[in-house]
């Protein structure tokens, strides 16, 4: 699993946590600053209240470098961890001011992180026995603005996988683009002509016959979009195996094994990023 | 209620809108490129799928002010308005190929600032009659980084008040540093010393005992961190009006009415900003 | 007195002598380049000319930091320290050419901030022993553009207090304020509504009878604005003690003890960060 | 005069501007929000309250530009005029709120740059008739950080020239240098030798021995450091126009008119930006 | 031709405009402030001195537009045309003064981005006939730091096509990162397992023997590196359109149509991008 | 030659390496992270595959600063030196998959940076020995949009002289100004009468009358536009050094060393940074 929870370079974190805490710290921490001597030291652990799938450590450690270096940081688990109720994911040490100052950022970030592999985990577990056959639990570009970067890895954390970056980066043809390009045929040919040749093309489909005309045209992805059961099982077979099959669109937890089951290769869900809810770590002071 | 659903400052917002186009278009929309001649125009609505209440308008309107000048943005309701399913929110007309580039983020945007709205006027709703008494709901620092300043606007847009900005801006003093300052009596003394005359000195107690000594140190507010309902009544007594009473923890949305009928000012909700689900409001493209 | 002059976070320290030294740098020193051998080390003294109130040394850890990081600075004073002439507050040790090129900034601000800190400490000496009454001396919002944060220190440094940090931060109610409301009473009330419930509510007043409708309307902190003595001693008895009392306007050195007698709580004088001139400290080159 | 009063490129001022507003307005102006009526306008005038040199109406735009870009800004005067008390600068008109938002930011810029001008007038005025010599009055490097742009430019508004914008688009070879490089000659051929042939060389000289061996060098401009009057005749003697005689350090407006009739070419002032008191302007608003 | 010639996001050219005049404009024009009547209009328009593809319009527009957004710019010809010497680009109209201030930058960007233009046009030409196969001249990452996206689009053009964007957008497999995973075909699996479905995996062989593993492992690209013509054509009939079929290294104008006729698909070129010779094109004034 | 082969300050170099990253890495290295063991270690180095003059070296250190500070960067040869084929310039140890993240922008600066440096170099070589007379080869503002202060190390690095750094730090009188202006003396007049006294006045003549006028009028700078060898030798006899003579345009390799005979100042050659082609440096993997 720990194979593809790799994390963003430092420099897109740095910039994120930056704006973080410019905008709870402000012009400094009046509170803080009053009643904590600047030469006390601290130490706490960021412990889990709930289960839950860990992610967002990178991020942690960039909160307290900006802070304070002299904060340590060390990771007691790891990113993509299943996390039990009071288990810690990492103990933070130093100037108890830098702590307290730090606190609320840290946990801001890592409860909606591990909120997003903590459900992206549970998509991927749905799928169950057939996941030996690759079905994918995949995102979408429905991410919190300012966030992308950190959630498509906490999705990784959480056992799913990333679709595209961003509009640059790949081709996705939409119920728009067709109309304006005068059909799906015709809105292919034009991707492909422009898109560098490493993209695949993919195109969204809300019919067999419109399925049939993509796969005639040479799409490399096909979107079912909003099918219901039967209507994936005959356009799976419609497309057998000349394109990759992607399902989005009224995906629930129990529908995921019988998609997988179906022979669907990706099957992406907004609500990974859009809707996962922010699990409960704390953080618990130990006595010093 | 639109009186105080004032929206941050444009270059607040043009910040947060700036990132998220950069990181949603990357170097350019390669599909909509090809598929949609430069010239066409379109229009469409932006409009709930579900029951909510709005917020978000300001930053439609600077979404597509970045993507393309051209871009028309009509209000069709109000930040704060109830929408009913179906209701139009905002209208866009132009470049067709703009309205696509910008769709996504605006949405996104739109989506999460509505459901913040939405949780909270749901909370106001259920202070009930008793809301004549004056008592608040107010949100916290527990923000998705990055979006403080328009959470906070969601937040007004629902009913809702804003708790303290950042920690530059008030005081408000926790167990820590209680802890580190050598008590309650302490802490707040030493915050009065420093903070800016212009703010008031909260404190965070977990007793009965530690709300006397707070109050009796002065404290114009005083919050209740995880009371019980006979703690808050016991509480509210001690007060007796000599500060500002602020309940915090385990709130829900059936305790309220109880709670602001106890005479509690201020109720304080993570909720709103941090489990605020995604609002369903699309875009519907309009025949040209 | 360390109590309080806390400095400003690091990044926002950082903010402004990055720009500083930008626009002194530019491309590179050439004059130094050109003389100084890369290798040659040197050490130097920042030392007072004149009897001053130091304030500065975590913007002078800065300047070097970004200048060149083997350069080590040790403070021999404090900020908030009272220097005689001649004191030393500095010492820097490291490379001659990178002592040269940061030079000019540091003094830049050091000389700025300990103007503002030996004109504040002026002030509140002025209190004389009435400041046992706890009398305040204030800034305002008339400082420096960019450099509000670094001023606001050097004010406390000197034993003054900060007034509200921005507009967003506090409510100050004045006379266009009031015109554009309806009265003082309808200013206070619609303030009171929308600002958070950690802020005080302050009012500007010129004449008794706005003193005793914005006491009436419930006003936290009443300004005096350009009172005479006489119309001080009234209102602090009209007032009294049923609100902070904050005199601003025409104030003198020596018209501060009297209105500190007479139960003024703040004094706010905007000369300290508009009209503080800058104090003579010096770099003196120590035989290596 | 006008002529050189040429402004800094609007982004340059653009930056400032930004941050300014950035630190003074943080997220909104809430007395502002409450008090005043989103479809109010209002007119108002920045006016002398004190008779002064103007500066900085380039930044007044921009102040309003950035805050509202519906206020309209009309220059009454120019900068570089002679405001007499209760003259008018600039009229602004729009939205009532806006006017207020952005007043305080665009009074701390006029009132530094204007206090700047006014200075810098004093002194060239000082020159006399003998101001048709030629003598220059010029600023230094001690400028406010964050602010030497603008403030070169007030200095240009008062009649003053400037000196070098950096250390990397001119040469000032100073003691330091000097010992660096094993002497005057040394230093002066080592920076010829690297900077732009567009440069002149200037070497900081205090004693008539040095100044001969920096003319025998080439310098192009030698600058007496803190030269009395005796020293300053008999070293402009010695130059006989050869190089350009800078003269620096304990300028008296009344030693000026000497200076200048001693045939000194430059007389550099730091004060002209450390220590010009900001000048009384003031913001008054006219019945709507 | 124009079809794909789709230009970089404004946000995207603003920024590489706005650090260009920065560098080139520092604190102000002192020549053309001087010499130049700030009412004075003028006319002039870019003309190509050399034949060339033209490539930079939207750059020419966003320096002027940041510049001084009164200049008006014409575009007379459109990227991607071919001009013959003394044709016309694009005229400038406005403020004499912006139109000399931004005239070098223009040309900067201009001359390059043409001069990428341009010799991708004459690989593109040189693909003769068998361009109807559908060969591709594609570009690398070996691109100007900072001017990415502008030489991406001035191979558009040209009529050239992108290879990937940036690291994180695609994959491709070098011989280190074959070394590190153990193989070609570890390698190629690692990979498909954790990039978006939307990427094709591209892998460079330097051997027919690695060739046939890439293909067996499931390589959507092969990039043949520094294979002779025989390699090619033997390389070719094995992938057999399995997989995309790139070349790459010591590719020559007068080896294109060769290695299109052998039935290659994408032929990548750095030189496009790291030693296109600028084009010279200048600016001539009209006479007012 | 060391001696004025400075580098820009760090901060100038970091900005844009850090926006060279930030275009080429995009959201991270997709290839390497799925092949390289986050715990590999790699050295390689940087070998001339082609003669050349180094230029770039502190660029290369803050890449890989930027991108792991874990990685060691040793220089094995210095700025300015002249490789031979197959000599190393630095040595990279690290990360390995660190090494290769930054390999290709580490790359795309070293190569052109010392593409600049080896064609300055042959400019300078063509001197020959007239070279002894101090005749300069310089560069122009004709740099690549964002990379100014590099390439123009790389000047210095090939033993040439940078020309002014830009429009703000010296005056260049053009044909356009003088037609503004009203002629050659009237604009040196204007242009004299702002600038700053450490700067020196140039302008450009296009025949031996304006010539005349320039010098009479007091030019410290004459530059000579497109004169032949005749005109040279007529315009160098009429300045009689009373001026500093630049050539400008039309310059060839064999034309520098007669330019230098006939007794010109400066040769400045927008070739240099505007034409150079990018050497063929690589990066060398070393057997672990």
């Amino acid at each position: 699993m720990s194979g593809f929870a790799y994390p963003p370079p430092r420099s897109v974190i740095a910039r994120a946590v930056g704006i973080a805490l410019e905008e709870d710290i402000g012009r400094g921490d009046v509170t803080t600053t009053a009643c904590v001597d600047a030469k006390a030291v601290g130490r706490a652990v960021f412990a889990a209240r709930k289960a839950c799938v860990l992610a967002g450590l990178p991020v942690v450690d960039e909160v307290f470098a900006q802070v304070d270096a002299r904060v340590k940081v060390t990771h007691v688990a790891n990113d993509g961890d299943r996390l039990s109720v009071g288990s810690v994911a990492a103990r933070i040490e130093g100037p108890a001011a830098s702590l307290l100052i730090g606190e609320r950022v840290a946990l801001n970030f890592l409860q909606r992180a591990s909120g997003t592999a903590t459900l992206t985990r549970a998509h991927v577990d749905a799928l169950g026995p057939s996941a030996v056959r690759g079905t994918r639990i995949a995102d979408t570009r429905k991410t919190t603005p300012g966030l992308r970067a950190i959630e498509r890895y906490a999705v990784r954390c959480g056992g799913g996988h990333n679709h595209r970056e961003d509009l640059s980066s790949a081709v996705l043809i939409k119920d728009n683009h067709v109309a304006a390009a005068g059909g799906v045929a015709e809105a292919i040919q034009r991707c492909r002509a422009i898109a560098p040749h490493t993209t695949r093309i993919e195109c969204e489909v809300d019919s067999l016959v419109q399925l049939r005309i993509a796969l005639d045209a040479g799409a490399d992805i096909i979107m079912f979009d909003n099918f219901d059961d039967a209507m994936v099982v005959e356009g799976v077979a419609i497309v057998n195996r000349r394109a990759i099959v992607e399902v989005s669109g009224g995906i629930t937890l129990d529908r995921i094994p019988r998609l997988a089951e179906m022979g669907v290769d990706v099957i992406s869900v907004g609500a990974l990023t859009h809707s996962a809810p922010a699990v409960d770590i704390g953080l618990d002071w130990e006595a010093s």
